[in-house]
């Protein structure tokens, strides 16, 4: 597997396209489109919020049912959550819109909001918005980068990758992007990702593969602890690289799932680190935990925890914090066996053994910290599971953004 | 019932004082004491943090196992937690220099600290403390307000509340005095609370009505979601009201019940609205619940919601995110069928309901949204029950106060 330039556009036969429509935002890109010459089979993963935005209600409906997928159209600014029967017409509108345009039928087009919840998107903008996608879609790697760039709320950069690797003798390219980067919480975690391949597999192979993924990928990040309405993360495979096609598990599938987790992971990553008002992106790495269960609780629960963002963001080796957050995780576990170690490329620290504070230089801590990729190593010394959450620190910036975020 | 003044020595026989030791801070009073001249059955509720302080730990001891408590000993600026043996050391040090000094059994000695994490207390400091304040102890009023003022870390104001009832014709007086401010997080909510009372009462009903009370009052508060490892809600009855004593539950255990409720919301609600860099207390109230379980989990989610605290912060009424919290809080429901409303001494209005945005003023909201307690009040109408949860908006000063708290 190799790592190559692109996003969406990067596998044989999809397109894609960002363009301005106004929808509330003013003069940036605000919708995106990805389009495959082909018919894919289609999986997606979506919140597990009890309110459901409009367009995860319409898309869950449409993975399931559609045999096939063609289109993605998606939108910033308006998150058409909480807006009731005008909110499904809309993506119904969408999707007629959509299909009419780019000549295919209206059952095989997925639908993405994000942004504000409770406010009704223009319909006659969107449908605009739609007509531009449809004149301005490429395959070109630019286009993949506009459409990453239209689906941004308060992120701060684009984010998308793609990778290439081998099935039965045939390359097959894997392109995605997504965007933050607040309300970022998993289960699914907040926020949209649309993944693009011309990897032949079948539907429930597909959807096998995301599903078992993103728990130990983009449900491992947390911005704020907020689970979205709208969290969506779709895949589309046209199966135009011609391998085998994938029908069953074996070693074909791990490759699929080897590269499909390289690549959610680099996006998960990348959303933790441009989270609202970041300036470090926060890992937490749990080692000789008694159950993956349990190294994923307590790596999520110190990513989440507020103190110990605070703390981050201040460059203050207040790893007190951090024990106190394992601690309330809801894993069990006797306090005087864990170690903890603070770890950036400027080196790495021993911080907690034995039940008490190390014997550590607070010049060299603060200096680990100061670094904009900051790690906690934990060691539970009960087992062998292991696992990794991803945040980011929390900053004046985070309150700025979110203080009057709809303004 | 009726509120009277004073906190912890407002109860006959119970003594008080507040004074400087320096154990980490400088210029302000940090070690406080309560004293009973006659023996109390003592009963207390603690945090469910694995990772537990010292006087924790200790303390968990001393009301199972001690038939009689005389005095708690507490202290600010540093938390003893994760200092492994050297701590437990310094609780027995405290315990044995308080029982010399107030001629009582060292057995009969609670203790309590709350600060920064990891860092050893020195014990000469605390046992000079110790010292001072066996000398300055006092049945004043201003003793009391002493001893809140001692307890306090980054809170703003002292916290105290008395209150006079009757039982079996006696008159009983109940005070009490908290601090809060960071790492505020219910199970046992994250603080340290003393109540005194000249009840006569078993350890046994003292210790149930306590249990009992904390599900609605302290462990209904939040701010910054961290349940801290020094938890500690401490309630000592010396029988000075000469009262039928309460041996089981009837009309005295009830009254006694109220009173203890009025004080323990009393003081959670001044914890929360004095919450690190607060602005306004927020509460949330949900009616219409279909579990009295699901009506506190719904209410919490909406209090701890990172994204509505910023909102609040900015006045903003953004209430997308409110039913966002509830939504992931892990109670299920239609969202079609809930109401919400702002609430505020500047009057209420309807902001959600049939699944969409009411028609509402935002100039209106946004005036409800300044004021300094701000409610919102949820109708799931799926049944009876109702919780109320109290917590306070995010702000920038809750970050500064966060970035280098140890410093």
């Amino acid at each position: 597997m190799k790592q190559i330039q692109g996003g969406v556009t990067a596998a044989k036969g999809f397109q894609a396209a960002g363009i301005e429509a106004a929808v509330k935002y003013r003069d940036r890109k605000d919708m995106a489109l990805i389009y495959s010459e082909t018919p894919c089979v289609a999986a997606g993963t979506f919140t597990t919020n009890v309110v459901k935005a409009a367009p995860v209600l319409w898309d869950q409906r449409v993975v399931k049912e559609s045999p096939y997928v063609q289109a993605v159209v998606a939108n910033s600014g308006i998150a058409n959550a909480c807006t009731g029967k005008e909110g499904l017409d809309c993506c119904e509108a969408e999707c007629r819109c959509a299909g009419e345009l780019l000549g295919i039928s209206p059952d095989s087009v997925l639908v993405a909001s994000t942004g504000v919840i409770g406010r009704q998107i223009p319909v006659d903008r969107i449908t605009e918005g739609i007509r531009k996608l449809a004149a301005a879609k490429s395959h070109t790697l630019e286009a993949g980068t506009d459409a990453a760039k239209a689906i941004m709320t308060t992120d701060t950069v684009e984010k998308e990758i793609a990778v290439v690797f081998e099935i039965s003798g045939k390359t097959v390219t894997l392109g995605g992007m997504c965007k933050g980067s607040g309300m970022i919480h998993p289960n699914m975690c907040t926020m949209l990702a649309f993944l693009t391949t011309d990897l032949q597999i079948s539907k429930q192979m597909l959807q096998k593969a995301v599903s078992a993924d993103v728990v130990d990928s983009f449900n491992m990040i947390s911005v704020d602890g907020d689970t979205s309405t709208n969290d969506t993360l779709l895949i589309l495979a046209n199966g135009q690289a011609d391998n085998e096609a994938i029908l069953e598990e074996g070693a074909d599938y791990d490759t699929f799932c080897e590269a499909l987790h390289f690549v959610t992971t680099y996006l998960a990553r990348k959303m933790a680190g441009d989270g609202e008002g970041a300036t470090a992106l926060f890992e937490t790495k749990v080692v000789g935990a008694a159950s993956k269960e349990d190294a994923r609780t307590l790596a999520k629960s110190v990513v989440c925890s507020s103190l110990t963002k605070a703390a981050i963001f201040g460059h203050d080796a207040n790893w007190g914090r951090i024990l106190c957050a394992l601690g309330y995780s809801g894993a069990q576990f006797d306090p005087e066996n864990v170690d903890l170690w603070f770890q950036s490329v400027s080196g790495s620290i021993h911080i907690y053994g034995n039940g008490v504070a190390c014997d550590y230089s607070e010049e060299e801590a603060t200096k680990i910290l100061s670094d904009p990729e900051v790690t906690v190593l934990v060691d539970m010394h009960m087992g062998e599971q292991t696992a990794t959450a991803w945040g980011c620190d929390l900053s004046y910036d985070y309150v700025k953004i979110n203080a009057d975020y709809r303004s």
